[in-house]
C-alpha cells in the first residue's frame, strides 16, 4: 500500500498533544501497514517551548523532553507563537488545542481561521470554536477543500459525533441526552458513596479530573458547551453555550443523593438537546434517574450519550470522556476520516 | 445538489423488505434532500409473488399489497426466482434477505455472487454469507469495484460493525462482548420478574420476538453467527459458525434466575470474541453479570455490545437489534455509506 504523510503542527502540548504522541510513539507502524496513513509530528508551539522538523520529530523524544522540561535540545527548539507557527509551518493538518474559550472562541478561532486560509486541513479538540462558530468553520473548509475535524470536543475519543452525524446518517434525530462532564460525573457516584460535596471535589481535582477551571464543571460550562455542540453538529441547530439554559451540581448536596438512592434513584447532571416546534433547545441540569435508565449505570469518569431517533429509537453510547490517551486518539481518528475522504 | 439513483432488487420482503419499504415510504424525500440520494425499490422476488418497475415501485402500494396478500396488481406482477430476477434486472444494489443458513450460507450467497458477477452492490441482512464466507465476498466485490454491506447481519440497525471497524478505526480491538440476541434476552428479563423458561418462551414468540427456528435462538446458533461475523468483521479472523464455541438457554431455571438475582447479579446470554496469543476465539454462554456492569442493565429485546480496545478502553454501544424499521434502516444506512463513497 502507498503511504500518504500527514504532517502535523500542534497547538498546545497538554492532554490532547501528548497522547497524540504516545499514539505515534507506539502505533505509528500501525497507522502505516494498516491504513496507509503516515502520521507525523512536524511542529509544536506552546506557551513556553516550541519545536520544529520538517522530516518529522521524533514522538518518544518530545514526550520524554516535555516531562523533563528539558525542551532546548529538540530539533528546531524555539519560541513561536502559534501565529508564527501556523503561517510560516509546512504542514498538512493543524491540531489545535489551546485553553478553551466559550465566549470568544479565542484563540483558537484565529488559528484555525489562519491554518484554513493556508489550506491546511484542521483538527480541533477546543470546544469554542465549535459551540460558536461552527456554520463559519464549514463555509471557510469548504471553500478551501480541506476538512474539519472536531470528534475530541465531547466524549473524547469515544466517537459520539461521528455516531450520530455519520453512523445514524437516514434517521432524524429527535432528542440527546447525555453525561458529557467526567469530573461532575466522578463526584456524583463518590457522594453517593457518602462522601460530601466539597471531599469529593478535592478528590477529583486530586485526581486530575477537573480542568483547568473546576467551576467549568461544577456550574456546568463544560457541559452547556458540549450541548451546543451536540445541539449544531447532530441537529443542524445555531446555539451558542450562553443559549443553553445551565444549572450545576454545586446544589445537589449528600442528603438529596441519598433521598434518590433511597427511591431506586440516581442525581446525573444530564445535558439534554430537544426539539421544541421548529427550534431546537438545550439544557443542562441534575436530574434524578431511575437505576435502569441506560444513563444511571454510567458511573465514575466515563461519558455516555442517548440519541434518539425516528428510525431506530434509542441509542446509547458509553466510553471515556477524557483522558490524554482517548483525545489523543480522537485527533487520530478524525485524521484517519480525513485520509478515508482522500484515499 | 444533485441526486444519485440508486435501484434496489429485493430477494424476501420479510421484516427487511417491510421495513426498507416503509422507510422509502415515508422517507424518500429525506434522503433525496438531505443527502441527495434517490432510493428506490425496482424488483422484488419472494417464493409466492414478485414486482418489477424499471422507474421504481411505489413503496406505499407494495406494502398495502403484502399485507393484503393481493399482490397480482403491482407493476410487472410475476413469480421469478431471485436467479431470474438477479440475471435480469437493471438495478444497481441488491439487497438479499433470505432466510438464513448457517451451515451453506445458500441460497443467499448464490444470490450475491450473482449479483457481484453483474456488477451490483450487494447489502445482506442474512447473516449466513457474513458468518462463513467474508474473505470471498470481499475479494469478489473488490475485483468488481462494487460494494459490500451487511450491517444488518448483528444488532440491526444499530451501528454495532461500523462502530467497531470504522468509528474505532486506529485502535486494536481485544475483546468484544455483547447481547446479540434479543429473543433469549427478553426470555431472561421476563424470568426475573418471575416467570418459567416456557411461558418466557411462549410469550417471545407470541410477540414475534423468535425467528423463524426458535431453537436457533435459544440453543445460541444465531448469536454463534453474530459472534463469528464480529471475530471476522471486527478482529480480522476467519472463524466460521461451528468453531464458535456454544451453550445456549435452555439450562437456565427460575432458580438460578432468583439466585442470581439474590447476589445482585442477572443471567445473559453473552457472545463473546477475544485474542488468544496469535488466534481469536469466539463462544456464546449464559454468564451471571455483577448488577453495576453495562451489559446487565439491557433488557428485553435490546441488544447491546462492549468493544474493548487499546486506546480508548471499553467503548459501549446500545440499541435494537431486530425490528422490521430497525433492520429496514440497517439497509438505509448501508445505501448511505455506499453513496458518501462514491460521492
Amino acid at each position: 500500500m502507498q503511504s500518504s504523510i500527514y504532517r502535523l503542527a500542534l497547538v498546545g502540548f497538554g492532554a490532547v498533544g501528548r497522547g497524540v504522541a504516545e499514539i505515534l510513539a507506539h502505533h505509528h507502524r500501525r497507522l502505516v501497514e494498516r491504513y496507509g496513513a503516515d502520521v507525523r509530528i512536524v511542529a509544536i508551539c506552546t506557551r513556553r517551548w516550541g519545536a520544529y522538523d520538517a522530516a518529522g520529530l521524533d514522538a518518544a523524544s518530545v514526550l520524554r523532553a516535555a516531562a523533563s522540561g528539558d525542551t532546548a535540545g529538540l530539533p528546531g527548539a524555539c519560541r513561536w507563537s502559534a501565529t508564527e507557527m501556523i503561517g510560516s509551518v509546512a504542514a498538512d493538518v493543524l491540531v489545535e488545542a489551546s485553553p478553551t474559550d466559550m465566549t470568544t472562541g479565542e484563540p483558537a478561532m484565529s488559528h484555525l481561521r489562519a491554518a484554513i486560509a493556508r489550506g491546511m486541513h484542521v483538527i480541533t479538540a477546543n470546544k469554542g470554536p465549535v459551540a460558536l462558530h461552527l456554520a463559519e468553520l464549514r463555509r471557510l473548509a469548504g471553500e478551501q477543500g480541506v476538512t474539519l475535524g472536531f470528534e475530541a470536543t465531547v466524549m473524547s475519543g469515544t466517537p459520539a459525533l461521528r455516531l450520530g452525524w455519520s453512523d445514524l446518517a437516514g434517521c432524524e434525530i429527535q432528542e440527546v441526552r447525555g453525561i458529557v462532564n467526567g469530573t461532575t460525573n466522578y463526584i456524583l457516584t463518590r457522594m453517593e458513596r457518602g462522601m460530601d460535596y466539597g471531599d469529593a471535589l478535592a478528590e477529583a481535582q486530586r485526581l486530575g479530573y477537573a480542568e483547568t477551571d473546576p467551576a467549568g464543571d461544577v456550574e456546568g460550562h463544560d457541559a452547556a458547551g458540549k450541548a451546543a455542540i451536540l445541539a449544531n453538529v447532530l441537529m443542524d441547530a445555531a446555539l451558542v453555550p450562553a443559549e443553553v439554559e445551565r444549572e450545576g451540581i454545586t446544589g445537589v448536596t449528600r442528603d438529596m443523593v441519598a433521598a434518590a438512592a433511597a427511591a431506586s434513584e440516581r442525581w446525573k447532571l444530564i445535558a439534554r438537546v430537544w426539539r421544541d416546534g421548529r427550534t431546537v433547545r438545550a439544557a443542562v441540569r441534575p436530574m434524578r434517574l431511575a437505576l435502569d435508565h441506560p444513563l444511571a449505570g454510567v458511573s465514575g469518569a466515563t461519558n455516555a450519550l442517548t440519541i434518539t431517533t425516528d428510525l431506530l429509537g434509542d441509542v446509547t453510547l458509553i466510553g471515556p470522556g477524557a483522558g490524554s490517551l482517548a483525545t489523543g486518539y480522537a485527533i487520530v481518528a478524525d485524521l484517519l476520516a480525513l485520509h478515508r475522504k482522500g484515499s
